[in-house]
């Protein structure tokens, strides 16, 4: 890179943008919204983090450890390619604070994996992603996230049929409203309170 | 903290070092070994890493955002108060790196709680905690881990009669030998393989 102006990167929705193995570049979301995830032993989907507009990933870069997850652009992106050797002071500070950040999202993934329990899981992924570039609002205001109740399996680690019961739990419960290829986020509240956050 | 010289904290042996709140401070680890997790709703423990001896803890002090984990010291710790505000470009660069670190321990953490076996994630455990603070050599130059079933169960998030079961296991494939309050590391290709290390 050196000198060089930033290189961008644009993916597509449902674009696989990094796979497993050797890593050598830093990115940051310019726009968009990009998963990354492991696959475990039946080749379900174990969802890391979500990184959003002005977060980072492929960090393991800077450690010489090989990428071990893939990720995937969840809506239409706009990635830069860092080169961390040329930061500044300024620059480094806000990418510790992206790396904390992402630390602690991690943990309460990983909290909420361990927990077991699935509906609290796609509550707090809702959540997430009502938060991002995939979420618009509808006439009323509230978050719509376009998302088939299959992406939100996969994202949750679980299959469709058994989401599908926990998204209907919680659209009974009031929390959420459930279209065609989209939630809409009814009370935050309520979805906030089903995911368990305190 | 300002210009004064850093400060020191002496823990001991199974000393809770944080608790869940409001984040103030970041902590390295001079040496020693930490073990940071949540509790599940059975109050089991969810290990989210270890801190090693340079590893960085309390990183959410950097974000804004509310501690979530406890942190407990695994064996006789001294932990260095950190001061964000005054480290230049060379500190921040290691922290960087540390964090990314972390931040891997933590993705494979959760890809193996997401693949549910506990075997394959005591294998882990043992071969984490034969490259810390807590291990020592043998005669034979074999690394002895100081540890309980007990210990080896709430670290792995399970309960000491199946933890037993799986340590016991992993003692017939040759991969360990157990011993009273210690585990010694036997064969550890044998141990890599049972973790499912690439």
């Amino acid at each position: 890179m050196g000198g060089d102006a930033p290189s961008l990167w644009l993916a597509d929705r449902s674009e696989l943008v990094l796979t497993p193995g050797k890593a050598h570049r830093l990115y940051r979301l310019e726009s968009g919204l990009v998963r990354l995830y492991t696959l475990d032993d039946a080749g379900l989907g174990v969802t890391l983090r979500f990184v959003k507009r002005g977060g980072v990933f492929g960090e393991e870069a800077l450690t010489g450890r090989p990428r071990r997850y893939f990720a995937e652009a969840m809506a239409p992106s706009v990635i830069e390619v860092l080169d961390p050797a040329s930061m500044g002071d300024a620059e480094l500070r806000a990418l510790v604070t992206t790396l904390a950040a992402a630390l602690d999202d991690v943990g309460m993934a990983m909290h909420r994996t361990a927990t077991k329990q699935l509906a609290p899981r796609i509550a707090a992924l809702i959540l997430e992603l009502a938060d991002s570039d995939l979420a618009t609002r509808d006439s009323d205001g509230l978050p719509v996230v376009r998302i088939t109740h299959h992406q939100i399996a996969m994202a949750a680690g679980s299959v469709r049929e058994t989401a599908t019961k926990a998204i209907g739990d919680l659209a009974r419960l009031g929390a959420i409203y459930v279209g065609y290829r989209k939630v809409t986020v009814r009370d935050e509240r309520l979805l906030r309170e089903a995911a368990g956050d305190d």
